[in-house]
């Protein structure tokens, strides 16, 4: 299987979808259910038993000589309006990896197991990784009585799927596990900009996610003088700032503020009240928090200045995961022998390897999408870097079989 | 009539509302019909001859000795959720004024006449100045066309309130004048801050409204380096920082962003694209157009060193307008007459003055506020204030008489 053909099977799962005319894939829905009449045949195709979890994720196994088993993986839902990539592209290489094997009726001394997660988005309940969570047994119970928009819980929804929300603790999985690899768009401009058709991932950065709110006083714009006012906007101003300037100090460090809304919003009006988010990611969880707490100080230092209320609520804080170094090492020789030049960068991005990380050793290869776009129905990767990263895989399948 | 008088009419004022619980006085609606009932009885008890005029205007007439006529007033209309002083307080001043001369039977060289205005704040169609613009013969026929958030268009609106959209040109004030003079809340803090019950406007300042849009790249919050982004809010935080810091080079300078729209606003993607509103005033208009040049050619020069396209829209400008150096003199004179320390300062707020400006002469008496909160329930005046107030008026008219 080329990297055609693997990008055609992802046209034929961009047609399962909720919304005509465009990607929308969530959580256990029937877009869901046609894609996997679809993946568990070429699952079987490729000589794997497949089944589904209760969770709703489909397993394809592919056994081997020995009783040792290598996860490969992604995830098959997708966000609204979403691209064809994001998931799929990672399934539809494993798929084909094991499909090489089975053309050449060899079997590994140890089995495969091709895991398509249920859900990374969290598009439908707000919850991510929960295909991913169920597998590493980090599911969260109190989860299923979650709603989605249409006022379902999830446990609801799990069971219209054909999974039972009582066995998700028998999704875990156990036995002596290799490790968990995963093939992935790179979701940013790197690749591209170094003209790079894959990259080895060496970790998964750490994320602050931290909600900011200033309060001063709305007052009429015409009326209130300059030195009398206590403007909400003018702060976050600075501290939208103050975030870039502290993102441009490191490499690989990135610090964003993606949300502002303004109160009460009009034009003839002193915005009285600013809430904003601030992203901080790194993958040494050190400089991470450090950058934080420098932004967080120069928060309260300039609501003190400018006389303003100051709330600092943090959301969530993901640990960085660094990726197994065997699986590292293995990858980067697979790229080598794939006649590619092995570059290691961090994903900023959170995928299933986070959830995974937990159970077993991670690693992932990324593969280069133009512009750097994602989650967009402009997600484009070509068939000759999908074709250089199926071979890297079946290169690392025979390294990790040989040592 | 005291201070207590004028405010206990406000409180009455305050009842003929469109919602239960809060003061919203709409242009022609059922809550302004039942004001001018009262208003109406009010001025004929001060010995004025009531008429309500095509647009929706109550004006009461108080005969002279002489041809000419002194325009006194203010609007009756609210916003929404509104305090009870801006507008009704200088009606009910007005009022209190003539009943003072009708109490001791005095007539004056020249014939008053209170305008009690439909429309200053725009709430219902959108557009402002409504019943000023009618008396002073700009209101735009094509208004007539506007639709109110029910479907009822202007014209039908007049005709429900008993007015003749076709008539509207026959209310424009013609004959000889002597000037419009209105008392306000002052709607900012400036006379609280120096602790003065009342101040002469000088003028009301000019005003240049601007829509702008930065137009970068959405991208991933976690995997496009920080040197690659072309962020579009951290352009437009300088550009806030920078109004703020232009408003702050002059005396009666203000520059405001009160508006700022971030998309697609999730904390974790880089924004593509914002909207931000630029509000600028000074007394006087070079001043306004200088600073308002250097700030969007500050918006250009940052479009262009980030990467972003850029839009100006030019959304509305207003000349300054220069109170009547007659009135401003008599009015100064009037307050230290009242035994107060004269204090003249620039309205940064419109007014109706400011569409009575094309008409005659114009002067205006701001009366301190609580906080300089308005647009408000806090809305908040003290009894002794506006007493100062009608003596500072009932002065001014006699000082007029005796010129």
């Amino acid at each position: 299987m080329d990297g055609r053909s693997v990008i055609e099977r992802c046209d034929v799962l961009a047609g399962c979808t909720e919304e005509p005319g465009r990607i929308t894939r969530p959580f256990a829905s029937d877009a869901m259910r046609r894609a996997h009449q679809y993946v568990q045949e070429w699952m079987r195709q490729a000589g794997m038993k497949a089944r589904r979890d209760n969770i709703g994720n489909l397993r394809g196994r592919y056994e081997g000589s020995g009783s040792a088993t290598l996860l490969l993986g992604s995830h098959l839902d997708s966000v609204r309006d979403a691209g064809k990539y994001d998931g799929p592209l990672g399934v539809m290489v494993a798929i084909a990896a094991v499909q090489q094997l089975q053309d050449q009726n060899r079997r590994l001394p140890f089995a495969i197991e091709v895991l398509a997660f249920a859900d990374e988005e969290g598009l439908r309940f707000g919850s991510t990784y929960l295909g991913s969570r169920a597998v590493a047994g980090t599911f969260d119970r109190r989860d299923l009585d979650l709603v989605d928009s249409a006022g379902v819980t999830m446990a609801e929804a799990i069971r219209a799927f054909g999974g039972d929300p009582a066995g998700i603790a028998e999704d875990r999985l156990s036995g002596e596990l290799l490790g968990y690899f995963e093939v992935h768009i790179e979701q940013g401009p790197v690749l591209e900009a170094r003209a790079l058709p894959v990259g080895v991932v060496g970790g998964i950065a750490g994320q602050s996610r931290i909600l900011i709110e200033f309060r001063g006083v709305a007052g009429h714009a015409g009326t209130v003088p300059m030195d009398r006012r206590r403007d909400a906007l003018t702060a976050a101003a600075e501290l939208v700032l103050a975030a870039e300037a502290a993102g441009a100090t490191q490499r690989g460090l990135v610090a964003t503020v993606g949300r502002l809304e303004v109160e009460p919003g009009a034009a003839n009006v002193i915005p009285g009240r600013t809430t904003l988010s601030l992203d901080v990611r790194h993958a040494d969880d050190r400089i991470r928090l450090e950058v934080c707490e420098a932004l967080l100080s120069r928060t309260r230092e300039l609501a003190k200045r400018r006389k303003l209320g100051v709330e600092i609520r943090p959301v969530s804080e993901n640990a960085a995961v660094r990726c197994g170094p065997r699986i590292v090492s293995l990858l980067t020789e697979a790229v080598r022998d794939s006649k590619q030049q092995p570059f290691e960068l961090t994903s900023g991005a959170g995928h299933d390897a986070v959830a995974m990380s937990s159970l077993t050793d991670v690693g992932m290869l990324f593969v280069r999408c133009k512009g750097g776009v994602s989650h967009n129905p402009a997600e484009s990767v070509t068939a000759s870097d999908v074709s250089i990263s199926t071979d890297v895989v079946g290169r690392f399948l025979e390294l990790m079989a040989e040592r």
